[in-house]
């Protein structure tokens, strides 16, 4: 056990078993990928569980230099928006999809907080396959969280605010009046997973925080949070912690599709972008629509109901048998446990305590399982294991409490290092979670690492929960913060992925097969590279007749057989980041020279003994030049390599030179 | 040690000591900071060493959403060049500062490679604290080379091209006679660390790989690696592999910076950026540089010397004595090392063997002390230990070999997974390296670790040197790709980092000290928004008088005392990132309302239990509307936050609302 040197504040101490439990030997695996939210960095970050290494940023709503997401023509249009083109999101509730409440590897989905988006990550390939806009929302932040068998993906407002199709330009003081909250329903094409908003309901304007969609006999229902019920819009922290209960807003979905399906709704206008990206050329689309089905719920409410539930609620979590159902009170004393069936029977005896802009509310008591009492302060989710147990983060506190559903009696406690935020028992969202391991996702870090500036990273912590106390196994720090976590185990992932994309599945449209193939084509003042990238050349190599105002467009094939042998291309000066090729498939870098002289690319990603080779030149001329358009080869090449083909130099019709 | 499936390609077994040697304990730090390479991600990723954990992502030359970095009005002057705006680049080679041939602790350095530029991070606060551009330099590759004071960074231009200050409008055909070589000489202030490009030199048309400054004896003098000595322009692979021997070129950069001093040199016009950081304000500035010193070494030459090495060589290493010089050439069967005593005895006895371009070229047996008998294939990079001996890594062998300097005999050899390019003996470039740990970049990955879709990460490989024979303990990934790698004790930086930026020594002139001190201003249709941000408020948090056609300014101070409380900002529907502001620092995002409504903005980076609730609103109202320019916060506050101020709806003069 290594020590640089031990830190002021004592850790609990480690057993010796620690090491070897979260050591993964070189020629190993881990056991789990653990999809961890990327939080402020917009992206989703893959960890091996139990070693805690990062295996993979996976890029969703934030461009990313390392791999030209968000830059190269191929995925920019994943970024567009109803507000256009967006380079940054927050993201944060990652949701793995499943079939009958157990996970079923296909999917990953993961919510952006800023510029409301709902993303769809394949997990064949680790790419995100397709975003979302969500319109009448703001602060997507309860939000994606699936129904059982991902009929649905559900997703709430955190912000009440004028519907888009309102008029907006309306005073922040009429909140109560003209503000409203939102919670959309996306289905989920079963074959394909795309993504299709079915309908929204609008709310009263409260803020609604976290979901999770119920199981089992709970499947059809979502549950949301409600904070800010005492429709406050400026200092929130004093004037929205005025009530002493808020409320979990408990839906049928199942209900409120069949009013979807049978017109008890309007359809309004209002502005949404939809981006998927093909999977046979690479490149993403961006379609713009234009209306939505919304149900409001101050007139069709028969299928939502309001629970009581102290104070300003953060998590709302439901047990893997779908009868307990948690919410996290982040200044409540105690932790209300509510029952399922007893929400039923309330419902089916109609009875209420009164209504809130026409939805009906259930007693607090009349909902209740029970409550873990003084269980710790600041708490805000809450996982499960397999045998009825429950664990519980504590911001306040920094602690993580384990307490039996049965009878909300706490059984364990352990300290965090430090204020720990979310926390994930692995599979706790399935009705058979893992267990196994808990990991704790902290807020704030201190002195767990060693220092790096004024800037420091998130930490989470590894625990071994398959006995009956919480064990601290591991600190591992974190990329952005980290709001949710899904884990699943590696061999359910692994067999996805065979039969990557390669040349003969490339539909892209500049693909080339071969380096003959090869060209430089002129459309005006549109200049088309058909480039191949092979160990160790790029070809063409030598590019003359560029001119300044020429807006050029590298197609970069990658026309290795063997699959681990990623391309890069960068061309010097560019405003615009690289390529990162993979072996079959194409992708497009735009360019526009700034200046007149011999610029250079090159292969960015090591790729052989002589990937320093891999390299070549462009000349650009100034506008007007008579330069004409010329690719060169070396003559000293086998013969499909020889190449030299001065063209004409420019003009409307396109000029292409095949060998 | 955990399995979840032993991969098919069996990797060496490690002994069972091994998990125990690299696990930190929660509660204890690492030994080392790694500093590594982004490759092309365009960062530097900081590892602990021994426990392999990503500490932090320093954003260089890459925009980074994740804090900000490059979209913020503070930071995004660092990416200027005299192309324009950069978002990305291809960090390369990193280099800790040295003082007597030691680590200093003070400063790191990285490379981009594509537009060519050198960074200069803080390591007191691992932040790019200045960037400059290189002219006349293309693919910036070996470099960022210090000499051992750090009176200089030395850097070479891996391509060949035309001179800036030459008409660049030439065929690629006049490759022989219109492209030069170039090296820069970049000094550093000893005090600030501020860089200054002082002269470069003009040398024949090779590609320049890599570097490395002597030691002792040697101090005065830089070692570059030449290939493509052939002066091919296309399909180098094949045309600049047809030398036996290219050449090292070895430059007493003392006497020519004594030339440089005296006159020796032209003034060549040609622009390059130069941005700094001003630690005071945490705002950037950028300048275009218009002029360089340029030593043409076909008249001045008698301060650098030409030494044949065998074949395509790739790292130029220099020994901890400053007496070895060992040159990899990646298609070379045999490793030469050469004698810096050998060397400076040809020149003093003018025993040379001919000139190419008018400089003198030693004979390869003149300078030789001898060579490592057919060590492996595809040599790439050698490090040393502290007890004389020396680690190769070999990228076609896939195997890293352990030899002696003093006779060339080879001691012992380990395989690496997979094939490994840079590797590091921890201080292998100061004079007495730290030893203990050796770590392999490697470049291919495969079956290292579970898949992630078709983009595998690289892997470093962590080795015990401490004993005779190598011995693998631990396989961690990596982001981009790791060029190089800097290692440092990290008792040598942990004391750096006291007295982080506080508010008393931030001088930025848009910070604000108080929530008081909050207001919003408009100049014409530029809108200053001077926010504070502390727990759990943001103020002012509702914002009227917003026009379509503004320009808005949010500058956010977190007025936090405790250290440790970051708070983010963002707002909806922007073309750009977030904030991330660190206690007592101001940030500045631009933000271009596109629609008229009601937006909203939040915290994104979880600060408190009450972090939700810190959220506002802004109200955009339409071009030309007359709804005037207010904040308003909850009357409920106490006093210094009761704000209800309408203010003059706009005008050429600037409205400051204080209260």
């Amino acid at each position: 056990m290594h020590a640089c040197k031990p830190k002021k504040a004592g850790h609990i101490a480690v057993d010796d078993d620690a090491a070897k439990q979260v050591y993964v030997a070189p020629g190993h695996y881990d056991e789990y990928y653990d999809f961890v939210s990327g939080g402020f960095s917009g992206q989703v970050s893959v960890y091996g569980i139990p070693s805690g290494r990062l295996l993979k940023v996976i890029p969703v709503f934030s461009q990313n230099g390392e791999n030209g997401y968000g830059y190269d023509e191929n995925t920019k249009p994943l970024l567009n928006t109803s507000f256009g083109f967006v380079p940054w999101d927050d993201s944060h509730h990652t949701q793995l999809s499943e079939t009958n409440a157990m996970y079923d590897g296909r999917w990953l989905f993961i919510n952006a907080n800023n510029t409301p988006r709902i993303a769809r990550i394949d997990l064949k390939t680790f790419r995100t396959a397709e975003i979302i806009e969500l319109p009448n929302t703001s602060g997507n932040h309860a939000s994606p969280f699936i129904t059982s068998n991902t009929e649905y993906i559900v997703s709430g407002s955190r912000f009440s605010v004028p519907a888009d199709y309102e008029n907006g330009d309306v005073s922040i003081k009429d909140y109560k009046t003209k503000f409203r909250g939102c919670v959309s329903y996306i289905k989920v094409d079963q074959k394909t997973g795309h993504l299709n908003l079915d309908f929204q309901l609008n709310l009263p304007p409260f803020n609604y925080d976290l979901s999770h969609s119920g199981k089992n006999e709970s499947a059809d229902w979502s549950f949301f949070t409600c904070y800010n019920t005492e429709e406050a819009h400026s200092l929130l922290e004093v004037n929205a912690s005025q009530n002493d209960k808020d409320y979990i807003l408990a839906i049928n979905w199942k209900k409120a599709a069949e009013h979807a399906a049978k017109g008890d709704f309007d359809w309004k206008a209002c502005k949404y972008a939809h981006n998927v990206m093909n999977e046979n050329t690479e490149q993403a689309t961006s379609e713009i629509l234009n209306k939505v089905k919304v149900i409001d719920t101050r007139k069709v409410n028969d299928f939502l109901y309001l629970i009581p539930c102290p104070k300003s609620p953060h998590g709302v979590d439901v047990d893997p048998t779908g009868e307990y159902i948690v919410g996290n009170g982040k200044l409540s004393a105690n932790l209300p446990v509510f029952s399922f069936k007893k929400i039923q029977e309330a419902i089916k005896n109609h009875k209420f305590d009164g209504k809130v802009e026409g939805i009906n509310v259930i007693k607090y008591e009349d909902a209740l399982h029970g409550e873990v009492q003084a269980p710790g302060l600041g708490s805000l989710h809450t996982e499960f294991d397999a045998d009825g147990n429950a664990y519980t983060s504590f911001f306040i506190s920094s602690e993580i409490v384990k307490w039996r559903l049965k009878d909300c009696q706490i059984e364990d406690r352990i300290p965090t290092y430090y204020s720990v935020g979310h926390l994930s028992v692995l599979g706790a969202d399935t009705k058979k979670p893992y267990g196994k391991y808990m990991i704790a996702y902290n807020k704030i870090t201190k002195d767990c690492f060693l220092p790096t500036g004024p800037e420091l990273c998130q930490a989470a912590q590894l625990y071994d929960i398959s006995g009956n106390k919480m064990k601290l196994l591991l600190e591992f720090p974190l990329i952005g913060e980290p709001h949710y976590a899904s884990a699943i185990a590696a061999d359910m992932l692994k067999t996805n992925m065979v039969n990557f994309t390669l040349l003969k599945n490339n539909h892209n449209p500049y693909k080339i097969s071969t380096a003959q193939e090869a060209r430089v084509e002129r459309h005006g003042n549109r200049v088309d590279v058909y480039m191949a990238a092979i160990r160790s050349r790029l070809v063409p190599d030598n590019i003359e007749g560029i001119k300044m105002g020429d807006e050029v467009y590298f197609h970069v094939t990658n026309i290795e057989q063997e699959w681990d042998i990623p391309h890069g291309f960068a061309v010097k000066g560019n405003n615009n980041a690289e390529l990162l090729v993979m072996p079959g498939e194409t992708c497009t870098l735009k360019w526009i020279p700034n200046r007149v002289g011999i610029l250079t690319f090159y292969c960015t990603d090591f790729c052989s003994a002589l990937h320093q080779e891999m390299q070549g030149y462009v000349r650009v001329s100034p506008k007007g030049s008579n330069t004409p358009l010329s690719f060169t080869i070396d003559d000293k090449l086998p013969s499909q390599f020889i190449v030299t083909k001065p063209t004409t130099q420019s003009g409307a019709a396109p000029t292409t030179h095949k060998r």
